[in-house]
């Protein structure tokens, strides 16, 4: 598709190992985390924010459309090329030269390209940690331009919390280089220009490094599992354990019945926690944890949990119904586990949705009530982040389900869902997995005209070349 | 210097009430909180975000510049007129009306001319509070604009932080109003636009109203002044600190003996809190607090920190020369009467510089040694925060001084600072105090060419109008 004049000369930019054609090369690069396939015209991968420049501005000048692609491991297909084989692949996969660590500021300077996992490996032996906590393991630059969440943000925020600093590169046709890689923790000396390029999926620019806020590391944690004797009551559970132990709350998750179900079912190693291995309708987990070393006369954190559970047991409005507090090993596994479980049980049509801490268990039990009428067979797996209002809103159909193969019903139901979430609810059509061509419908449906016109005139002034997967 | 038929037209938009013209009632909008004196051509009141537009509106459409005013506590002539007359104030101070709080979601929605300590005093019966900790009591639209920090940074954030949502009006024709008032805590649908309005001095929007993220209120708190062995130790008393206390730690603030002798000079008081009354050179006020209250067979917080400070004690690289653990409200006083004692040391040429927090001490010896022989005759009285990189790096003159009379000396003065601060040191230029008339220079000076392109960039596209203190 791509004439061969330019496949050599971004060749001549990148080196041999800089850019792939072959089609068994590309597979990888043109696969989505989920059900998404694309066709690349190439795959660039620059090892440094110069040749992140040389490209972006070659491609840029010749008309060539670019697609940023950290980890691939996002679900919203905002990393991968379309269909047409005429986008190029940038991936950040070589960034990962720098990793510099600054122990008394808190911070670490590192390429986008170096994998979160492999980040807080090389923090191990510092105490610290970049404290975002996911399912999946991506390279740090798909997370800035994702902004993900996680499980541990009510204690340590998303990934715009914690970024310091970006060098960015725009598609423009210099393939100009924004130095923004401050590692200052106050600084006010005009627009925060790194916020735009955080949570946009790449469309405003190429991330190539950041620089990290990083935490002292927990050394002591506990978790239970706490079923609340009715959804109603599980906003009154959160206040309740904010309300006692203020910091130390640093997960409070939500998980659905059968979303555990699914887990238990799918992977046989995981313990049924549960009395009697009979699974409650709704169970949270809870997580406190302390960065200190245990001291001498200090209470231990499982007793702390112990008695914060004893106080609301004596409630007199009853919020809970059953409580366990366990090794947080076992209990995360169970967590960790549902994402897996409920893609085994058959086609799964996924939502990451947010609202109010107060409206989330309103929207299920509403969704439970309706769902049954409006899209019979669909089983609800739903789990999530209660602590920050973020629920991922798991629908599973049988995949021998006829319906799946009309076009029109998974678009169907993703109107319906939204339309309840989104307008009936206030609600976020995507919480922590950003946009992608997933929710380019939805998105030029639900940004007022007057964000719209914003979003393209900063796109014309930041990077008017074509680069990401969506279109602002 | 205004047509009297503008007077007219804004009159009939706000009302008597909502347009001041009188050269009594304009006097403290002139006045900026420090030596900054301006003359306005109108002061604009708008009670409502409707009246806000309509006045922006009629403004833009009659080429009539605006610089928005909220608390007027800010320190660097960003919410003054500059001395034309041809610069109407656009007040916040009567968009009071809006106090909505979500006790679940720990927001707030409130008039962006709510004042902080009306709304914490709003809050008091909630346990909850707005954990933005300053010198000054400003409104809230202002705290937005300059991304106000504090005292308290190091455990709570910035405003950018604790905004989740705005509603702003441009500067354009049309008096846009843009509802960005989301209450959600994870939502990544596109451009994060309030990010552009968050310490930017309203040059890009008037904020109208915010929903601000709450936190639970401290319930137990614990002080201690320490005293380093050296300045090189400070760093270490630092990291030492956030290992052992973890998110208990609240403050880690930093007082020069100069400071604290021109407070204790000032304000007779004030005890003395240090042995024999002699007050050392460096002096960190530490902090350590809760938000559960007490519990049975917990250890208290005074007992937690003297716990740890004996661990300094016994460390072998001695980093502690003295520690006086001591009431919270005491301590606080000495840390509160700092600015104020220092303002009556003489004329004050104030910086509100911010490092890596590895650097800050390195700077501050590096100033002590060199500005004898560069600057004579001046006093440094520093105190600010070590726990985020702020530092108020406060220099006094004698106010009989015969250099203060020559308009080039404080300039002087502020570019060699500048020098060594930002250009050696990689510091900011404006920590937290944001910008304005006061640093457009050193905005001019220390963008780059690039980053300016953008800004104008986005001026235009969304308030094209005259608006604020400053040019982008």
């Amino acid at each position: 598709m791509i004439e061969a004049r330019h496949i050599e000369a971004l060749k001549s930019l990148l080196g041999e190992k800089g850019l792939l054609t072959e089609a068994a090369d590309l597979t990888a690069y043109e696969t989505g985390a989920r059900y998404d396939r694309g066709k690349a015209a190439f795959v660039a991968r620059p090892s440094s924010t110069k040749e992140v420049s040389a490209a972006v501005a070659y491609c840029v000048g010749n008309d060539i459309a670019l697609v940023p692609q950290s980890g691939n491991t996002g679900l919203v297909s905002g990393s991968t090329p379309d269909d047409s084989g005429r986008q190029g692949v940038l991936s950040l996969d070589r960034l990962t030269g720098i990793c510099e660590l600054d122990r008394v500021n808190r911070t670490v300077k590192v390429g986008a390209g170096l994998r979160l996992s492999d980040l807080n490996g090389k923090l191990q032996e510092s105490g610290l940690f970049f404290p975002i906590d996911l399912g999946a393991d991506p390279l740090l630059g798909g997370m800035i331009a994702t902004n993900t969440g996680g499980s541990r943000f009510l204690r340590y925020g998303d990934v715009r919390r914690n970024t310091l600093g970006l060098t960015v590169v725009l598609a423009d046709e210099a393939g100009t280089v924004l130095d923004l890689s401050s590692s200052l923790r106050k600084n006010n000396t005009g627009v925060d220009w790194k916020q735009l390029f955080i949570g946009t999926s790449g469309a405003f620019g190429v991330i190539t490094e950041c620089v990290l806020n990083l935490e002292p590391a927990p050394r002591q944690t506990a978790t239970a599992l706490l079923v609340p004797s009715s959804g109603e009551q599980v906003p009154t559970l959160l206040v309740a354990m904010e309300e006692a132990l203020g910091s130390y709350l640093s997960a409070f998750e939500g998980m659905s019945g059968n979303a555990i179900r699914a887990a238990l079912d799918h992977v046989p190693s995981l313990r049924n926690p549960f009395q009697g291995g009979i699974v409650p309708e709704f169970v949270i987990l809870a997580e406190i944890s302390r960065s200190n070393p245990p001291r001498d006369g200090e209470q231990p954190l499982d007793g702390v949990l112990e008695e914060v559970l004893a106080a609301l047991w004596e409630r007199e409005d009853a919020p809970l119904a059953d409580a366990l507090v366990g090794p947080p090993h076992e209990i995360w596994s169970l967590r960790h586990a549902l994402s897996e479980g409920v893609k085994h049980m058959g086609r799964l049509i996924a939502f990451d949705l947010s609202f109010r801490r107060g409206d989330i268990m309103r929207f299920l039990a509403h969704m439970r009530a309706e769902m049954p009428e409006s899209f019979p067979g669909i089983t609800i797996c739903d789990f999530g982040h209660i602590g920050d209002g973020g629920v991922h809103f798991n629908l599973v159909v049988d995949k021998n389900d006829l319906r799946l193969a009309d076009a029109g019903f998974e678009m169907a139901l993703r109107e319906w869902v939204f339309a309840v979430g989104v307008e009936e609810f206030g609600g976020s059509f995507s919480a922590e997995h950003a946009i992608g061509r997933k929710n380019q419908a939805f998105y030029d449906k639900y940004t007022p005209a007057e964000i719209r016109l914003l979003a393209s005139g900063l796109k014309a002034i930041t990077s008017p070349g074509a680069l990401g997967a969506m279109t602002f």
